[in-house]
């Protein structure tokens, strides 16, 4: 069985215990002959897929009602893998998703590091900084580059954390942000175990 | 005695009572004759009125040992009018600082909402939304307006809120982020205040 999860840059396959990740642009889907269980959020990608027999689309196989109409399938998929906790998918965006007894309880939508630089960027070029995941939280800071990280992360940090539940870290940016969220589980192959669960169901 | 607090855009005058404001790009500061108080973080203007002998340039007279090197004026002297609370300066940033016992505490900066609209729109034109300034935040949103509305606005209300002390709002949004803060003191005029505080003290 194979699994794959498209997002806007690649197809991510799991083939049994083994992940890889081919480029949207390069990869040509035909050529796998194999079954294929897919999520899809690139909307190109999802015409061509919709014409391939062996590529099974499993956003078909959500109640919707649980979750909302517009809501990445990636967020669903991520969701369906665990039952009580709070998933950051932190990417390009950074989703903070909420589940309760195995019910979508809500969520919003943070800017993930590369497009929060470049605002502070944009407002001035005296804001030009990278981030400090390491800064110290409990003092207000008094320089430029602390003024904008505690902006970015510690607000992020303190409503994550309101939520006194068990944090769940994904996307390409789960290791970086597992410096502010040191307890929190990092799982990369989320949405795929989202996946898993919804076959077994079919 | 006026008074002229000179930002990105527009010099802001304080004439006795009236308040009024000049395109950084057209006015020209020399037509005033009479001595005039300032604050600029404009640097092409800065060196302008240096040769201008009757503008005076606040800034000097603050010990910026109780700031930081590269903390904007305009925050300083909102600061220095008022001796305990934070101050939400909503403009193109958020600049959010807290003072107590006269003391400056800390601060942090955030983006304005016009910056903040753009990086979610640039992340996906599915998040090319208006904020929702009126969200109940004791619910997490199960709408993409929402989601990215809780996203800006609710973690800058929390952390706002968590100092527990009075909250001054001043800039141009101030009435804007007064739904967030119903509570808060609109004072458009607190970098005046401050400003003239430092000056009884010449």
């Amino acid at each position: 069985m194979i699994l794959c999860d498209i997002g806007n840059t690649s197809y991510h396959f799991l083939d049994s215990d083994k992940d890889y990740k081919e480029d949207v642009n390069i990869f040509n889907p035909s050529i796998i002959k194999e079954k294929v269980f897919y999520i899809c959020v690139n909307p190109k990608i999802k015409i061509v897929l919709e014409s391939l027999d062996n590529w099974i689309d499993l956003a078909r196989k959500i109640d919707i009602k649980n979750y909302y109409e517009t809501m990445g399938t990636d967020r669903i998929f991520a969701c369906e893998a665990i039952s009580d906790g709070v998933i950051v998918d932190a990417g390009s965006a950074i989703t903070v998703d909420i589940v309760k007894n195995g019910i979508f309880d809500g969520g919003f939508i943070y800017p993930g590091k590369k497009a929060m630089k470049e605002t502070y960027k944009n407002i001035s070029s005296a804001l030009n900084y990278e981030f400090n995941y390491l800064l110290d939280f409990d003092k207000l800071p008094k320089n430029s580059q602390d003024s904008i990280s505690y902006g970015y992360l510690k607000l992020l940090y303190s409503e994550v954390n309101s939520y006194n539940i068990p944090i769940y870290l994904t996307g390409g940016d789960a290791k970086l942000f597992s410096k502010l969220f040191p307890k929190a589980e990092i799982d990369e192959m989320l949405i795929f175990k989202g996946m898993k669960k919804i076959i077994k169901n079919i």
